[in-house]
């Protein structure tokens, strides 16, 4: 239906995240109408993104710089005790933005699902242990998981992983969400906001 | 449009909880295609309601049986230094559905909004406090109001009413809900599920 | 966890339609809440319904007052040549509500899925087949089922029965409704429009 | 939060058709974690989108190939009489799919909204009178448009305008759509239905 290289970026958009194929051509027609400088100006952007942007060394954070540290890991205020573990950059993200915590992070790269090794090893087990191994300051590892059953199976298998090494592991508290009503809330969440009143 | 004992059920039926116009419509049509004997035992229900169940004299939870007290606050094994103050009876149902909660009730009969005088006085304020008063054995009060804007307020109300009592007053501990993701969280809630960690 | 009484209501409200257990419970303890003299309104309006409410001997429609026949089978005035087919009481009122249609009506009483005997046993076929032999008047059925699978499957069975009265039978039309756009419309939606374009 | 060149990005996304700051968040880290040839895939992709679509003189569909005229418009077997105006690219493509449709199409850009003079001229009218006026085999034109507020808006301003011209015009069909119930159809569908019944 679709001209060929029209249908090909199509193909391309439906596989970004949350994007099917009618939103794609939506994109499309969107780039379509833009002026030639808008169209430049993206794919300079797209540019600068593969060649400006590097990914920390110690917490894969993509960043922008000099060094190999991104902008947390060289903050000499943040409290290097307390280590952080997220799936994914936008969950780091949501972290800084409640200002609430100071620590360092480690950005996992995924969740497992069912303990399958193809899960496993698309996290960064190796480099997680390693960041671990190199920096006795750390005190406390926050499993920062979605509390998802995806995120707390992610959680189990890191507890697991790192209890020998003598650290103290956490979670996130559980308990009713801001605008929450007890009548829908689930069991579970509910008893974890019984027990974790104050 | 419809005949005026339709619209005048229709009518009533629109007021109970939930329901709109087309609703209780569907409600009627409902009841119009039920055998008589299904009608009757549901005003023999509806009138068993009103004769058989009373309202306990302690916590406000309606029960059936001898007595003026409801079965939790009879019965001996509860733990009566704790008291558990819910909006509403469904609250106290979903407590006692976790099983991880042993204390007494109190149902407030609603919420304050904005600290009007109206809503308060729809709150059974002074028996909540002869209850306190009554009952010097209770430790802890816990405001288990919900976590929205108006849960908040009824319980920051009752924070500064039930203060001089010198009792222990707790809230239901805020953080991530069962299922829940850090991306989608808000900043309050990720906050709280931070310092709540464990 | 609720009292006899109280969860035998719960029980029954949870049939009504579209109501579920949760909702039931708070139909519940709205009722106790009322005053007395609501609750009695109540329970005569069920009462009223069951002994003032008649099924009109032609449509099938519910109403009040004297004789066999419904206010729209009363009316002089009404189109006597055409018999709209609807599958509930609601559907009539939808369409009397467009003040469109001036003809007469048959409730059928439900859908058939799959031209099951037990589907097509429940609604009225042999009254529908006598109201046509005694009305010789009538020169069009409109068959005014749901779009939706069961409605179709309805309107095709009908078709069928109905064709050796050499009648003119007709459906509603299918097209854009208010408000749809285009890029969301179904391509059996979108065809009925094109075709139907005037 | 963000370093410039992933804001950048972020900013630039969050301008594409139905994505906000979160969604664009999320396309930057998908393709952050892109090898270097899917993103020169991407970008070369968007080039060629520049470079080889063209749009066509007549309809303005965009189109890839020789000459001056898109497939649709070139190919001898469609019906030349009919002209079909849409809002925008894919809702001809939603037309085509039906297969119910042999004419013309001429892609107006936009809607009107009511009737300001900025909204019209965002519309290609003086390319639609042009259209027409050289076109003089055209006997029937489709205001294709969504059956939205601004969709009608727009049909009326097109059958003004184009009133003088003595050409057939038409608006697709109003009725039910696929899988609609009659009780939950506005009035304004359910009488267009009634009416267009066949």
């Amino acid at each position: 239906m679709y001209s060929p290289t029209i249908q090909k970026l199509i193909d391309i958009f439906s596989k970004f995240p949350t994007v099917g194929p009618r939103t794609a051509a939506r994109f499309v027609f969107y780039l379509l109408k833009k002026p030639k400088e808008e169209i430049e100006n993206l794919i300079s952007s797209i540019n600068e993104l593969k060649n400006n942007v590097k990914i920390c060394k110690l917490c894969f954070n993509p960043f922008q710089g000099d060094g190999e540290l991104c902008e947390i890991c060289q903050k000499p205020s943040r409290d290097k005790s307390l280590l952080c573990l997220v799936e994914k950059e936008t969950d780091l993200i949501s972290i800084e933005k409640t200002k609430k915590y100071n620590g360092l992070y480690f950005i996992l790269g995924g969740t497992v699902s069912a303990l399958k090794r193809a899960d496993i090893e698309k996290l960064r087990i190796k480099e997680l242990e390693e960041r671990i191994k190199n920096h006795p300051e750390i005190k406390e590892i926050i499993l920062a998981t979605n509390s998802t059953t995806e995120g707390q199976a992610t959680a189990l298998y890191l507890e697991r992983l790192l209890k020998p090494l003598n650290k103290k592991i956490t979670r996130l508290g559980r308990g009713l969400p801001v605008g929450a009503e007890l009548e829908y809330a689930d069991e579970e969440t509910l008893s974890s906001a019984l027990e974790g009143r104050k």
